[in-house]
């Protein structure tokens, strides 16, 4: 398999689950979350999805296509690890969808960026919340999703959110 | 249709359209030319696909993956409109597959490109090589092949090279 071959597949699952996750959530209120936006090919992914919710996207720093950047209120420009927690002000416990895919290609990078950001992530996520993530993510308040068609075991992964102790 | 999805269309005909050009090619010698490396990602699908062929690959500055970096001696390293024509002494009339994506997303851009490189480019390929190439590219020398099953009319392209007037 050649690294076009590779990309291809990669891409397709992320796409194959964010639009079940869009179907999963479609009796949820709340808005998305894009955690980083890229070149926003995604951030665009999600709109056209969900046009009816709001996307908030985190990003250190803009550096996608003019048409893909979102209005500045739902923009938490800066390091995660900071723009998470003083997001929960607005979202705690109300995120029906959230997307990571930190995309560096580096496996192991993105594992321990996932370890990292979950404990973050996770409160602000409401009960029932689907959680799309390239990297794997283990948590007690998250239950693995069966994968659409298509996708091979641990590609990608879809979780949703069981557990609502840490919401309000 | 969102931005994750043309782009995804549009790496899938890249591939159809370079497996096709593969085959095509099969019962020709020569070399493969990649005008343009980028990350790497095509150059690796083209050895994989052409395992026993030479392949030279022209690029500005190299910023593919560490895996994907030609061997020295096969690397046109600098802008095209100089590479190509120092490269006429090697490849004049030789090359049997060769593949144009300037990949900026701007079509006026890759469109213009192609017009100032395909003079530059014809005179390396043999009689009935194969061009793929993202932008169109008009030439008396170039005939349009069928696209693969599933590519789009002009989201990719594949010539052959009818004419070898420029060849030695």
């Amino acid at each position: 398999m050649s690294r076009l071959d590779s990309f291809l597949r990669r891409l397709e699952a992320q796409r194959s689950c964010l639009d079940m996750a869009a179907a999963l959530v479609g009796g949820l209120d709340g808005p998305v979350l894009e955690l980083g936006l890229g070149n926003g090919r995604t951030y665009d992914h999600l709109r056209q999805l969900c046009p009816d919710r709001e996307i908030f996207v985190c990003e250190r720093r803009l550096a996608a296509h003019p048409d893909c950047i979102p209005p500045v209120e739902f923009l938490l420009l800066g390091d995660m690890r900071d723009t998470l927690p003083a997001a929960r002000l607005r979202l705690e416990g109300r995120v029906a969808l959230a997307h990571l895919d930190p995309g560096t290609g580096d496996i192991a990078a993105s594992r321990a960026l996932a370890v990292e950001l979950a404990p973050l992530i996770l409160p602000l996520l409401r009960r029932d919340a689907v959680l799309v993530s390239e990297p794997q993510i283990a948590s007690p308040d998250l239950v693995a999703l069966p994968l659409p068609g298509g996708v091979a075991e641990g590609r990608y992964h879809l979780y949703r959110r069981v557990n609502s102790r840490s919401s309000p």
